[in-house]
């Protein structure tokens, strides 16, 4: 499946590394995709604990935070920076206007879906260049937070949500 | 900081993948660690939300699930095998005998610390070596199943425990 880059089958390759981070990651969405399909709009828009974050703000949160790899990789112009300041800025009590529901999971899928297809296209050795949030002179000295980096912690940002969401469906005992 | 595989400076090195799947595994760790102090014995035996598993079993869980990483990087004996049963094979709400919370925060920190010190003292390359729980074959076949594969999925699942452990600080927005 990969192009060796030693020439030693034993070795591992950079094709792998990359591998093993999208399949995590699109573990995370399709773990979250399956959740949507299941949850009513009622559910989704109930607090995922009593006084805490609803599954509508969660979901425009991740929408936004992800819609930022866009940006932070390198992949092309965001697709809703509008969202930042509801979603990212203030918490979900801030009375600020937000999109409706049916919106949020339109931009989840919109955003998703591109960002995919961006990524799939990247080449091995672009993951490896840094991320657009670093300095030249700060990645000379932390060669690890380079655009794959972004890509892990991202997953991880997903899971922690998830972890949540998870809440907001009855029948699910984790 | 990493010797380079290919000689050619521009080519990710293995060093740098493994620093970066660590540096994630660390930050999990150490903002878990962080609530840990901050939160009081009442809060932690708390339920995350109304009829959710308590904190006091998340970190049992936590503490389970992470011990059996010995076994799957090949890292020796793990210490705590009997927690599976309470913490893993059924929810809080079994009815099990389980250790007290102190007992079990003293089992997190123990196995935490030494998995590290094992952790750390593997070689890069053991890190792309099949996980114990994977056969020969199907390594032949899924390649991107080794040992890094699982401390990137350990890290994602621990994350998304603390999404939840989270809301048993009442100060936390989160």
């Amino acid at each position: 499946m990969s192009a060796n880059i030693t020439g030693d089958s034993t070795q591992p390759t950079v094709e792998l590394f990359i591998k093993i981070a999208m399949s995590n990651w699109e573990i995370q969405n399709s773990r979250l995709n399956k959740l949507l399909d299941k949850l009513t709009d009622e559910q989704l828009s109930a607090q995922t604990s009593p006084g805490r974050n609803s599954g509508t703000y969660i979901l425009g949160h991740l929408t936004a935070v992800n819609d930022t790899m866009f940006t932070l990789l390198e992949l092309g112009e965001r697709l809703y920076s509008q969202l930042d300041e509801a979603f990212i800025k203030n918490p979900d009590s801030s009375g600020l206007e937000k999109p409706t529901l049916a919106e949020i999971k339109e931009y989840w899928y919109t955003m998703s879906t591109l960002l995919k297809q961006k990524m799939d296209a990247m080449q091995p050795h672009e993951w490896f260049t840094k991320h657009s949030a670093v300095s030249a002179d700060e990645f000379e000295k932390e060669p690890h937070r380079n655009k794959l980096n972004i890509l892990i912690n991202r997953t991880n940002h997903q899971s922690y949500h998830m972890g949540q969401l998870i809440y907001l469906n009855n029948n699910e005992s984790d």
